[in-house]
């Protein structure tokens, strides 16, 4: 069996972002030498996710407004957790809808995707560096 | 280590549907040989969902109705997606609700399943034909 | 390849709790001698989930507080799957935005963790035995 672990590292300028990671992981997948396998990617903290979706700038807009309407910024003093001091209460629930990881498929050494499938990761507290991991497995 | 793929694919007829699919998988875990090892099955589409939960009509029913309620179709110019040409941003929307893929552990050549799992295929855009990846991967 | 399989038993008190299980998963690791692979951890039961995220009282609590916003109890009536006696489908609901499982890598024989991740049992419909699956592949 082989297996490789890599960490990619992000850093958004703004609370709020969606960053196409497709190519970073296909990457990834040719270094690994795997042509039968499994690819985790995970966010490594928790009020960011990694996703699978469309990338069409609409889409990531309409996601944007739709998660805000499910769990407001603001107030920040409807959220327990923000009495710790934090602000990002409603991160970690945006987390939870869009997730934490995708798996995929690894065929004739290739991401086993459908036609439109690109991996998002997800910022909700961004400005500050947080990781990726991508951990393959396989022969 | 062994591996098998496989591509179902689903042509419902109505925008919205969910069909039970854990027989399909469990005749692709026989049919890999594999005895300990992890499951994967994904949609390969981006309205569409595979998630494990209860074979009950009712609850199938609440389901459609609450994604409907979280994300709704209509109006279709709310979102900004459908400027595309589209009108399936909503789709886009409940299938990160119902969730890309699950993964099921194999154990004694079986899916290792608690009492009342089984395994959705949830079309939130159909009347077309698309596809669930179902990759095995042990020994 | 190895692969280790283990069943954890919880039976919360009350209808919902979410359960810290990171040490649970810890032990299972080691016992498991991989050193590089995947854990998946999934609830084998469809009204709870197995989820990644901060061990923060307040968060938990915030949580509780959203979900029941999204996917209210009360009135039980509300919902097609609880004509057939049950109560729960509340609990189905909020099952799906938590997750069902979650896949975690193994690396140099341990979970590959970033700083603030911590793995915990959601239930929604508790006062009963009830099962979460932990299945450890790699080498």
């Amino acid at each position: 069996m082989k297996s490789l672990t890599e960490y990619l590292t992000f850093e958004v300028k703004t609370r709020r972002a969606f960053v196409n990671i497709t190519n970073d992981v296909r990457d990834l997948v040719v270094k690994s030498k795997v042509k039968e396998g499994l690819c985790l990617v995970n966010a490594m903290h928790i009020t960011a996710s990694v996703f699978i979706n469309d990338n069409e700038g609409g889409l990531l807009h309409d996601y944007e407004k739709w998660l805000e309407g499910l769990a407001p910024h603001e107030p920040t003093n409807q959220y327990d957790h923000n009495k710790t001091g934090e602000d990002n209460a409603d991160a970690h629930l945006k987390r939870q809808v869009m997730g934490r990881e995708v798996v995929i498929a690894i065929t004739n050494g290739e991401l086993d995707f459908g036609p439109w499938e690109e991996i998002f990761y997800g910022e909700f507290d961004g400005k500050r560096p947080k990781r990726v991991l991508v951990k393959i497995i396989g022969e």
